[in-house]
């Protein structure tokens, strides 16, 4: 019998992706097989679509790209017991070994044998079925749609950052940087339970949705004394915690001075340089902390159990929705409409609701 | 000239309690006078009024009671820049040395120096007026009601539980004992995200409150079988912190068998008896932690944060309301009426509202 | 081809137990054959050879004891790369899921898949040979003898309950129970830059053994006042944490009182019974931390490095060597002759050097 | 009666120090008089006497340097319970408030009024005797050196890196740069159970002191590719933390790639511009922590506790000492031949040994 197949999007080289039928994968023991609802255009996938590499991750032969996806299982293979066929799952995108010092420490994100989706040689999941390990899958409640359930990912890399950082009710936020990271960041903080969470970009579209979102406040970097705004915002109190996540060079190094003494600061965002010049003296005599981050883990479970009791809206960063079949226009407002476009959802199997 | 007086109740003996004119105190340089505005009855309080000891706290000469206080400032000591006169202000009533081992590692509740108010022979401020180091005043905000400033005291307790048992979103938190403590315990874990918390507690009255002021779900231990109760609730994943503030002998006993493997215990509330049978087997088996609390330290200004940006409705608690000269009546309620009664709340001028 | 055998000691009911031939395990692909060089009887192994179940535990067909173990690669499977035949390596006995929340989130010893040896029905390496996945194999490095690798079992309990009860430099640290784990549990406290150690047991040999290994000053419960005593030791700074290793039920509930206000707690031994009176009200007012040790997790790679550059000579600890022959024989001293008997060794191919 | 007078060493401006008599300090009713044994030259204070500013700190009128000294107790303010007259003592220099936000969380050397000896313009304690607030004062073991009693102070700095890095038993550390603060981080290393610490300098001379004090190798930046060199010194397993203690710029980058995936990095040592070019992308891929290190908070009680016990011998960064007398030409030496000093010790009353 020859095997099922599918459409995918596969891309070959930079600019260039199709929409093809592929083989559909099959379950293997310990996996199912999930019919994608939704899936998220990340960054990254945008970044692969246009440059064909992200620092040493080289797209060499034809990859499908996605990574944020939620979906339906159809299939499971004969050890799964956690997940049964027609539940609503949200899929952690990397599968971890289990078994090395990061892993058994419970820095899975760490592992250097991980195989994370999207990432080359590693397929992702712009397809209309993809296979998943079952321990990386998590039922959504009822209430919880397929958006949310995909928007978890990016969801995710905001709520490890609170974890790095050490944030809890009490603490003033600056999140820089309003993208998807940084509004799910700002959402993030909500689950924390912080309640003065300041958002910072140069894109009055995005400062809006902060606001709209649940920030206390927003500030323009390009108005200029960015110390004075928060000063004013915050009473004089200063930020305890600041959550980089634009990646900008300036914005990097202007943490040092924003953030108040003893405070905690967490990179997230990556910059297109190396070098980032930081001013040492005062994170050493101001005793700050800095925390990278890099993806998550252990997120999923409880981002999900807060996320579904909570009130927040995450749908509000999608800004807009295709089928698979256009995802070459998809791509294109991703890549080049910065200034209305937060995040974009691609529906394989041409859905748009749960 | 003769020195300005005003009123207190004064406590001489167990059950024994009058309002009498006392000379008003004068604030010391680095001190304020506070005109208080109202301040409520504390389980202690009564515990001294009806018994008058606590452990190895006695009374033995009259004594003023009452320590969870908010109100205005009327005066300042030469050294003080923190609060003005007419600064609505919460108190916290531990005044510690900040010199001693556990000052200076942060952990100041546990300073054996302490000054702590209405715990003999210090003196409360069941009172018209009371003098406060000034470091130890916090000013409300505008939108914050001198009740949701008394009420901060015994929310603090909640707040340092939660520090303690490190509870964040994800946590399913259990709170047995839906007296005042308990039931701001609950508000505490709202503040720190916690979104599945349930209560405990063999009074409908209180269970019903608890729900009415955000639990998730409440047992009622006379039912029996609360583990298999629980585990219906939260779906078989468990609980994973319980904070115990009933101090009933069976209750502290069970939370060993109440929580998920790994989890933590907050010990809060106080048994009558010394001697409590735990279930050590389990409690190494499950590895759980365990942690006491003893009152609080660093609470105030995050709980301020949190609470006055919040939805919450800590009022609610307030069952009673009472002027100073009514303190007798007051006392008998909160120590006679447990099915109805939860905090009554006592206003030295007589006003009820902010 | 009849399949290699090797000989192994099989329990068949409590007190009954016979070297036999039996077939030789084969490796799995991940998987390494180790040649057992020595393996310790630990009083988990007694209890079973006594009671034939400890807990829920039951043996209930036959099985091979023994988890503390040394010895040397002699085949590996197909994907095995950390180690290579001819590496001496340390055993971790516990082969755990990966999976589950509690792997991913770095306490493996609570997975509740683990496959641990000598757990019924789960075999154990009292016998020639024994097949462990490579991941839970650790050189030994040249220095270090097979008796210290095996060693390297218990000392991990003792060197995870300085972790859980974040022991460090200043401490004052009191360790009760002065058998195997206990005095293992001293090295441990050593390791974490421990100072100040003292050991509380009733037998007078276990006592100079720990003087012997480097504790600071011994008790014996017997004398009376160990409050006093240890008061006296630390010239009333007091105990700042209690590892409690004796099981005892009388010494456990005596651990409220000896440590130190804000201090901590460790429990490790298992009692007995499972009602232990504990002095909650002192527990809340000192505002303690007490904390379950189950097993260890991510010890092993840390406790060799440390171990291996130190001084610090834990064979002192083993009290007699027998051949696997003479299993028998080495229960019987393990199991009746408490107070000249510390640790017991096994060497299965009856050597007893590396 | 006229005041009592004493020698001191005030310096006006830059390079102009001179040996005056001044008046002798009368201690409040909560300080002691202490006679200053013995007194070290910090960098700071070499910085101050050379260029008369250190950052935001400027020399404006006369000042008395020197904050690392130990003494003993000669006189006693009335309310002094915990030294009395006679007692050997090393002194905390920075004196602090207790009642700011970070003095109560257990941060007190981020509290913004804290009076630090020799910190323009508070005068330091190159003279013959100082007052200091009692809580300050630690008592020295009878086993205890003066010398080891100044030296607490650099050690303390080490001490609270250590803490800062959360260091422990299994970590591997490299101390870059080895003046007094790198080695004496290494001798707090060793105090924290840390077994493999590797040193980073250009000077040989400072090199070999490292080996000598107990360092497991060290590495000459000159020679080239320090990653190599260290994957070879740790048989390939990296580095966990780095202490930076140089404040060499090209130093402070390279940290970002000497560090392991995961691993920590304190930063100790100012630099003399503000501008440092940081890899922020490894950063946050390899999620690193970093730490500022300001001076140091609750160090003295353990230091002195695990100094006292231990057989390090931190005598052995004395390398020169004078009398008060001949500060300046003592001042040139730790001024000028830094290839061969490195701790000066001053001793105010002519003697040299306890």
């Amino acid at each position: 019998m020859s095997p099922a197949v599918m459409s995918a999007a596969v891309m070959d080289k930079p600019l260039s992706i199709e929409v093809k039928k592929v083989n559909r994968p099959e379950p293997g023991p310990d996996e199912a097989l999930i019919k994608v609802h939704c899936i998220g255009i990340c960054g990254s996938d945008v970044h692969y679509y246009e440059h064909g590499r992200i620092g040493r991750y080289v797209v060499e032969k034809p990859i499908i790209l996605g990574h944020e996806l939620a979906g339906e299982v159809v299939q499971v293979g004969e050890k799964v017991t956690n997940v049964s066929i027609g539940d609503r799952v949200a899929v952690e995108p990397g599968i971890t070994c289990g078994r090395c010092e990061y892993c058994k420490s419970g820095r899975y994100n760490l592992c250097p044998d991980v195989v994370f989706m999207a990432t080359p040689p590693v397929d992702g999941a712009w397809a209309e079925y993809v296979t998943v390990r079952s321990d990386f899958l998590y039922k959504l409640p009822d209430e919880m749609s397929f958006e949310d359930g995909a928007l978890l990912e990016p969801l995710s890399v905001g709520f490890h950052a609170m974890r790095r950082g050490k944030v809890g009710p009490g603490d003033r936020v600056l999140v820089v940087g309003l993208g998807p990271i940084g509004l799910l960041a700002i959402q993030a903080a909500k689950l924390f339970g912080v309640t003065e969470i300041y958002g910072s970009d140069v894109v009055p579209f995005r400062r809006e949705l902060a606001l709209e979102m649940g920030a206390t406040g927003v500030v323009n970097p390009l108005d200029g004394d960015v110390q004075g705004q928060l000063s004013q915002l915050t009473e004089e109190k200063g930020i305890d915690v600041i959550i980089e996540t634009s990646g900008n060079s300036k914005a990097i190094s202007d943490t040092i001075h924003l953030v108040k003494r003893g405070g905690r600061i967490v990179f997230v965002g990556l910059p297109a340089t190396n070098e980032i010049p930081l001013d040492i003296p005062q994170l050493v005599d101001s005793e700050l902390n800095v925390y990278g981050v890099f993806r998550y883990a252990n997120t999923y479970p409880d981002a999900i159990q807060a996320l579904s009791r909570s009130q927040l809206d995450m749908g509000k960063i999608i800004t807009h929705k295709y089928p698979l079949s256009r995802i070459k226009e998809a791509l294109e407002v991703a890549r080049t409409q910065k200034d209305t476009s937060i995040k974009v959802m691609i529906y394989p199997h041409g859905g748009e609701n749960k």
